[in-house]
């Protein structure tokens, strides 16, 4: 009997006036929008860990998830089993990719030897049903935070010992992610930051924590591994302060030590809006210098101040994130990556469904809404507008060199002041918008 | 008459018994603090904005300050009497610097040749009660951000002209500057970002500024100016988003743009935390760069979204910055420059001795806490010993480049797993802490 | 010549399809929605004082606004004309009410005897444009927080002079409330709180504030006002913090001083937002009470800490606003006022009406999206099915009073545990919702 | 060997100047402050559920703690066990009064029953263990929150059985303290609020809520328990929003549900700050309502949005504390409840004793500060000279209720304006509060 019984087939597309919700409303996968399918402009993906390895447990309490298919148990059986659920899971709901920390797919044994050779047991069913499915890995990471070990980091612990296990489990799970064709891998730094800078040498963990990122990228180089790496902001939690705080702080650690050539972002909403930022804002910032990546595509709540990582629903930030996204290019090896988790109190394995279909459908929602104002060009006129003064003139002078504070002053000297500004218009724009929603 | 005639002569130092609180009762500016004198040190200095040209206004009211020297005009007659009340207040304050910008000292007239001769007429008046008196400019800066002009910003305006106004009144601002003898210049962008991503071409505006920056250093270099450009990071207010949001945005767009070598922060706890950091953490990211270059001392409210620019008279935090400061070879072009406000309520020219006599003296304490901290060294022990593992051994080794991916991994599998780590003891650091406090 | 000559006539209602930024989209005054007119279902309200009075002023510059029909001074002649420009303003935008503070229409003069003559000779003029237009005075209110006077409050003032003259003007501004017909009046306590513990008696103010409440409601039996009292929530800004600071501490201060039968509160969006509650949740609140009044119709920028009252465009939020407005019986002394500004670059006469436009489409979108959730009745029935189990049996028992802990015990002993949960399914209510948007 | 044998003795006062990590520094049981001992104006009390039972588990990890006396089961003798060791704890501390949770003492079993008779098997060690040191309980709550069963609340639970379960869990929760003479009991609602508006009916859950309180309060008659109801306020976390979130949404619910003569507040500093309020308004709300009750010692981080709930070290916020408990009469039946947990790294047995010492320290400095300030009175003074207006004439007059709005309009109609005012001196104050830091 399949896991997911109650979803007798894939999830097909009724169109907007269904009331199935078990049925996509806008996500239609083979549907073109600017000339690409839908599927390939938003490459979605299931993350393992909060769909496959979530709990439901917070801080004031343990799990509630019913997962009927799994024994509860640490087993290499169960793990092979819980891979076999979620193809059946991404077949089901059309998905072309999913991602994975090592430590979701297989347990952790007594020893290092003992944990990778779990790994490789589970790795090889993850590759059976990679190659069953078609179903691909977007990209893999290694989970350097949960195991006590690395409560003072891992690349920037304390201890000398911690970041050698660190690269010897990175080098691991990028040799799995590189069998496995993986198209990326992810450094997402759960503890490399402080808790209090009181007991903290803040220069000297950056330090290590580029060399541990130079290790990967020659280790990378030396099996062959061609997968784009990623670095993922986020600014606080677990630890008080992370050093990829956002996609400013990351951009200028990778300047600082050479590492940019390397390195694109993998941004996520929550992360970005604890950080004090848009995700707009922080998908502008990278794509400004050529890193935009990939997204992982969930929400937070701002008023409140964890990372709680809800299914996206809001059309306005899915518009958005599609906005950036197909301005820069499109995504190219990167993908709409649903790093979110159902909330503890939505238990059943049917609210997987419910969750993912709902996030799919925002995000088509918002690649339809952001295609119609490209095709339209109202937006983009307006804004092109609001800068034609630099688009001649003087603008135009001061941009190719020509102008030093001198001849401007002369400049302004002889002029008095400056031409008046024009309205910003900020409330049309808004309007503009909610034209195509 | 003197303006000031409630408080008869220079500030004296009294000690810690007592309760006039027209005294010090930590700041002693001749005392050696590690061989230095507290003047030195601290380099205190009151800002001209806040404290001469403040009015109390907040966005629900108007002003509210009592200022009997001031006529209430726009007159440069009113401006000069104003200089001479403020050498007053610094000398009976006792403090080395001020700091201005161009449009606090002298008024705006009809056409940008009006003005600079406005300027220059006042900066007249300064020079002579520089001389008088001793004080010394810290730092210059232009305000880009209060007339309509700038609405839109000044280097990053969608507007043409405005970038060439701004370039003409930086040009003038950095020569004043110069012929004060002044010790540095400040960039504080306070509309250099956007109210609303939906309108804004952020890539371009960004290359806007630095080309703007890049032609201030240019034309530092023409007149001979050597003092010490700073950029001050604040993440937003009066804008929704200030480009230059905090220390690592700056340094990653100064990197980006090839301006590091030319600039340093100028760093404000306030702004700290309204971008989510504390000011331990700004000094820290700053000094790791080697681009600490001076404070703006105040203090914000955390429960509060807004810059309200509080006098600094928590310990706690100018123990921090003292100790940073100290640990990265002390201010030397830079200061301890009060970027503060007296509160609306407090609306009487007293208030503004008590508050500058609190924030000196929380400085000063402060100063004296740090200094035994670090004659004592415990904290500092604490710290080094749980980095041990990295001054020897594998830690070395790694430090060294002497290690690989395939290395480390090689001697875990060996040893099965990573030493184990040792308490982080951040209660026992905060209790050390209070010790001193 | 018309003040808006840009607009030749009154904003029709062409549409969905419309790109025409004059035009409602979706605000059709006289369509049906569940049986009454949109028109009045919404009682759209526009406010004097941002609209009017606002000057695009913020603490870092002055205003900026052009309004060609203001000569800038403080006459009486210039506030009547600009009176008759209002409403030109509310007739072509088509709305029902407006608003104002005392203060907002006429200027104060040298003494209170002044201060009031002056206000009632504009206030002739209103009467004279409402009689003329048909548009009615929603509430007034009294500014008792922008003349220095106030600078300690106005009832919580340390000082009872002005708890006495804030007395005067309250008497004098629900004068002409009363005289023009206004359908209620409001109580927004801008400086009722504290800027520091340390110099405050909290306690003493909240007892005079009470007092404060008392005198305003004996005054209105007095004159036979029978329009609706409203308290307006806010927790801070200007002050540090207000005491009305959200619904359930405006509900608790009106209890305990027994004035909640002659209140109803006055929600705000921006304000819930800085109180770190949505919208939604005060609504609810103050519904669950009975004193659901009125709503300031505008939102916040969630990641911003201060009040920017922009104009709200979001459909979400209008969809939420519209549901418990319904759902609590429709607004019926209260309405939908736009206490809202164009941002400080939206300077022309022009984006006025763009900012009303898009903010009466949105809530127009947010009633019709409302009443179709209601009509299809999914959601609603989804509530209801969760709380099944207190519609009968034990639940049906324990609301009716007939459980005592010992028998609920004796219940749970035999029983052994409570029945199973069921999944709370967010992400399907989420879903559900954004079936309707 | 006992458990903590590393401190050998009870934890010795050694006065400032020591350096002795295991020393106290301030806090001296048997001096006297205002005429009663250190002792008795603190009350200190040690929790069980951070101090024995906390893992260091947090949303990224497992637990890290090492507690080398517990077998890590779930058997009733690994509880009895726990709770000689903590005995241990409280008599080396040297703490009168300790704190739990039903489910912190004792395991859950298969059955309400089981789980009752684990419950008085491990109080009955409890009990001798009071006997033993005299340590007393200071209160108990039950654990409503954690198990899977009160995922959608307790008392607001959609699941009228929850609420059954609920109700027979403090009826023996209630028994248990009664036995014990537990001082108090607290109701902290840990999910009673909600996730989503969308799924909850707000008004029907808090009615439940209501009628729960009141059944607790009759069941305490029934038995004659004395001690002292509190509730606790906290805003959020784990819910999205918890009905109790603050100290005047707690009092607004107990007066509409006439339950306020039955309950005092327990206030906790980081539940205040996550409520957008100081410590020290949450103090002087409840003070003003006669319902300052306990509190629970902590401290959180302004900057992270979650509940970090450290140890308290803070001298400003400890100082608070005590000024706002002595001027309000001291603590009666509540104590300085120490809800604070050592960090995750903080893994050690010996953190455990630093964490409290440090605690301790702070609150016994905050004691001596509040005490000197109120000796010398400087400060109240100048709060009550700010008051000055209200003590005699037009303030006295008005206190007394001896003016209507139509007398004071004809009093400020006379004079013309209110008195000017004095200034409100916030940076005196917090000058003069440094004096005694």
């Amino acid at each position: 009997m399949p896991a997911f019984a109650e979803v007798a087939a894939p999830i097909a597309y009724e169109g907007p006036k269904s009331r199935n919700p078990l049925a996509f409303k806008h996500y239609n996968a083979d549907e073109l929008v600017e000339g690409k399918t839908m599927r390939d402009h938003l490459r979605f993906s299931v993350v393992y860990w909060h769909t496959f390895r979530g709990t439901g447990a917070d801080p004031f309490g343990p799990g509630t998830m019913l997962r009927p298919w799994d024994d509860g148990s640490d087993s290499v059986e169960n793990a092979k089993n819980r891979v076999r659920v979620a193809f059946e899971f991404f077949e089901k709901l059309g998905v072309p990719y999913y991602a994975w920390h090592d430590r979701d797919v297989a347990p952790e044994g007594a020893s290092l030897a003992e944990t990778n050779k779990n790994f490789d047991a589970v790795a090889a069913v993850l590759q059976e049903e990679q190659q069953r499915t078609g179903v691909k890995l977007l990209w893999g990471t290694a989970n350097l935070f949960s195991n006590p070990r690395f409560m003072h980091g891992a690349a920037t612990s304390c201890n000398a010992d911690v970041f050698a296990y660190a690269a010897a489990q990175v080098k691991k799970a990028l040799e799995v992610t590189h069998n496995l064709g993986g198209e990326g891998y992810t450094f997402w730094g759960g503890r490399e930051g402080y808790q209090s800078l009181w007991n903290t040498d803040m220069k000297r963990e950056l330090e290590h924590l580029a060399r541990f990122l130079h290790l990967a990228v020659d280790y990378a180089k030396a099996i062959g591994f061609k997968g784009q790496f990623y670095i993922e902001p986020k600014p606080k939690e677990p630890t008080k302060h992370q050093y990829d705080s956002d996609a400013a702080a990351c951009l200028n650690f990778l300047r600082q030590f050479d590492l940019l050539p390397y390195f694109k972002l993998n941004l996520e909403t929550n992360h970005a809006t604890l950080a004090g930022h848009t995700m707009q804002h922080e998908l502008e910032v990278a794509s400004g210098s050529g890193a935009l990546g990939s997204i992982d595509a969930n929400t937070g709540d701002l008023l409140l101040g964890w990372d709680t990582d809800q299914f996206p629903t809001d059309i306005y930030l899915t518009t958005q994130c599609m906005l950036s996204i197909l301005k820069s290019g499109g995504l190219t090896t990167g993908g709409v990556n649903f790093d979110a988790k159902v909330r503890r109190e939505s238990f059943e394995p049917i609210d997987l469904f419910y969750a993912h279909i709902g996030g799919m459908d925002a995000f088509a929602r918002g690649l339809k809404i952001a295609a119609a104002i490209r095709a339209e060009g109202r937006l983009e006129q307006m804004v092109r507008d609001r800068y034609a003064s630099w688009d001649s003139g003087l603008g135009a002078q001061i941009e190719s060199g020509a102008h030093s504070f001198a001849s401007l002053e002369k400049l302004m000297l002889d002029k008095g002041d400056a031409a008046p500004n024009q309205s910003g218009r900020q409330e049309l724009f808004e309007n503009v918008v909610n034209d195509y929603v």
